[in-house]
């Protein structure tokens, strides 16, 4: 490996510059749930990448629009970095000790919605590229893709990867996320579950009732969902659509060997989270580990019907909803779920039961043997002081199918994230050590995947 | 009968200054399960009484205040009068034609949140009373009693009523509501169903989680209140507490027959609710009019959890609840009904659902021959030109179990509402002409009672 000296001097002397800059890309809600300010960030995106002297260019999609940018470098390989510019929405507001989109570093960390997931990923990446650009040409071509539908399940991704093959034509890409567990090890996570995310709606009244009048008569959007959801799945946590199983590939022995190497979070779990039991009669070691990825879930993200305000209203409700989201295992397809789904509502009399279909993406795995895998652990042993641990798949989802089946690429990840990020929670936060360390980890990969 | 010229003169002369006393009244928000206005709006209508020469008191509770008056009259017999002067809260406040606080005359109607529950009702009884007055003293004594709490099950009415017998001693009793069917047939209604209104809560976690991590390992409250709910009630709609329909007294021969009598809504509720089919096979007819009443229910009011916006969230939410109220038939008894509801989900090991009580009444009904009931109908027949429906059992509920059962008192209903008057529901009105015609009303029953 080169001298990373200058490297390192540089990262350290621009840290506070490169915060702000973070900050300033907080400060811009951007929740594609929602559709808030999403053109706006993906405009700010843009400019940070011009700023570092890339062609940056806008793409509209039918949703959020995409940023694709490129700068050449010595070498003609080309490494892709997938990013992400929108967050997850930040209800419930009243549990932030500070406003999610007000910035503010305190004890060594930074607050704010997307700080962690995934803005932070994308400016200390171009933190790691001002420091190779201090000394010169890039040392590889380096491509950017960083898409505003992350959080919503990539709906409009896919498409505009097979559609854009040649301008995102490169050798290998690195992941949005990553990051350290609670023992500080690295981790390189070589998988990612897909997921289906639906909305499950019944609708029978032309407007909320007396519970008084129609109680005893009236057939009631709340119960219909419930009886609904009943059937899909047990107490016992089997999940009761037929076939849903069908394309479940158990993790080979290999996976089981990997996945037993990984630290026992179920401590962990019950301290943050509060988790006073686990599910499956499941109490720890490899196989909660194995469980916790390699099946597949059946989740209630949000219900909601009637009055939830304080105290009580009679009334039987008009309409009822929940969001569901499957997160799906190889080779589980969500196209195939979601059929099975209606097939199986229908055949439990369901037909009442609208499905909207808010997103799907297909599981998909690289190679912990590829090349530039051991490139990016290999770089990142002497900065975390510890090898990288490989892991063969893990809880979340992401759009990496498309990456690996249809660009073809080895895609690796490396990241800032910490096991008390709260991603997708309120105080979501970054170490701002963790910040430094993935932006010198990122030079290294640059610099050594171009000289290799 | 005496003769009623001058009375009805007078209403019809000052009927715009007694809508534009009720528009004040309506206009000052008073939501119940809100804690919105109470004390305020008792205020309110204890100024209301005053100006009609009543001795009123506002008596504090461990909730909402109540107004209690009185006005001496010729004879010694006392008349009570049984009024609110909560409301249900507005939302959802976007179906709305005109704002819920902000009371508009237009087609002959009035619009407004508690403009016929229960705030048109006291307005037009003191109307009435004001009529009278014109001609010298009132032919009785009469009292009012004005809760704040009825829209929250009157958690402390019954209480109160325990313990003020001798200020609330009466006669017989008009009840806060009545009006005329989609026939404009006037309304006798002779029972009230029971209540008990609970909120169940699953709280499981410290905070939501993103679900790809906890989805395959960690409980998740709102599959818990899923399956803890799916106990209670089978898609026959079959009530599954054990001991649940132990008390329930069938309909007599006599209820059966009196039932019958009654228009057949099935029509009337599919056009103005948009309701697609009835439960239970009913089609219509005497059994769907008995079941609508002498049934008991478990009606899910409102559910919520997690993320409930736009679009998806994908999180694992820490907590779940749900409203829900069971409506209740002679004799059972809403503490019996809260503690088998209890012991139930004990039983199915769901130990883990908390149960809050928000408030009950039992059932209670008063005898068709009973000589004020007839007094009350018979008055009735003159303004409505038709005789009165004699209704043994109504779907709603309230606190009249006191009102039979500790004062002893025969309780008859009479009112202005009328089947679109959308109580409970966005736009809830009261037609102008029905304002007028209870108000006649009440006028010929407080003289016809003072004379007999």
């Amino acid at each position: 490996m080169s001298d990373y000296t200058k490297v390192d001097s540089f990262l350290e002397a621009n840290m506070d510059k490169s915060l702000a800059e973070l900050a300033k890309l907080v400060a811009q809600p951007s929740i594609s749930a929602q559709k808030i300010g999403l053109p706006e960030c993906a405009a700010l995106v843009a400019d940070m990448l011009r700023a570092r002297g890339f062609d940056a260019q806008i793409y509209p999609t039918a949703g959020s629009p995409v940023v694709v940018a490129e700068r050449k470098g010595k070498s003609d390989k080309t490494l892709l970095f997938y990013n992400h510019y929108d967050v997850q929405p930040p209800e419930p507001l009243e549990l932030w000790d500070t406003p999610p989109f007000e910035p503010q570093i305190r004890n060594g960390k930074m607050y704010g919605r997307g700080v962690s997931d995934d803005k932070g990923h994308l400016a200390a990446r171009l933190f790691a590229l001002d420091a190779l650009l201090a000394e010169g040409e890039l040392p590889c071509n380096v491509k950017f893709i960083v898409e505003g539908e992350e959080e919503t399940a990539s709906v409009n991704l896919s498409k505009f990867i097979h559609e854009n093959t040649d301008l995102l034509k490169a050798d290998a890409c690195i992941w949005e996320f990553g990051g350290v567990d609670h023992t500080e090890t690295p981790m390189q996570y070589l998988g990612l579950r897909g997921i289906q995310y639906v909305e499950l709606t019944v609708d029978l009244l032309s407007s909320d009732v007396h519970s008084g009048t129609g109680g005893s008569i009236f057939p009631n959007a709340a119960w219909r969902l419930v009886w609904a959801l009943n059937t899909l799945k047990g107490e016992d946590e089997r999940i009761l659509i037929p076939g849903f199983y069908d394309n479940v590939k158990p993790p080979s022995a290999r996976d089981r060997q990997l996945m037993s190497e990984l630290a026992d979070s179920s401590e962990e779990y019950k301290s943050r989270y509060g988790v006073p039991y686990f599910i499956k009669g499941l109490t720890g070691g490899n196989e909660l580990k194995i469980e916790e990825v390699f099946s597949p879930t059946c989740t209630i993200c949000g219900l909601t019907s009637g009055y939830q305000g304080p105290g009580s209203k009679t009334v039987l409700p008009a309409r009822a909803s929940a969001k569901v989201d499957f997160r799906l295992v190889p080779d589980q397809n969500p196209k195939d779920i979601l059929a099975k789904l209606r097939a199986h509502l229908d055949a439990h009399g369901f037909t009442d039961v609208k499905i909207t279909d808010l997103g799907g993406d297909a599981p998909a795995r690289t190679d912990p043997d590829d090349k530039f895998v051991q490139l990016v652990c290999g770089t990142a042993e002497e900065i975390y002081e510890k090898p990288m641990s490989l892991v063969p798949l893990v809880g979340g989802s992401g759009p990496n199918h498309p990456f690996v089946h249809v660009l073809g690429l080895p895609v690796a990840t490396a990241g800032l994230g910490y096991p008390d990020t709260k991603a997708h929670a309120p105080n979501e936060n970054i170490r701002i050590d963790l910040y430094v360390k993935h932006a010198r980890h990122m030079a290294r990969v640059v610099r050594e995947f171009g000289s290799r």
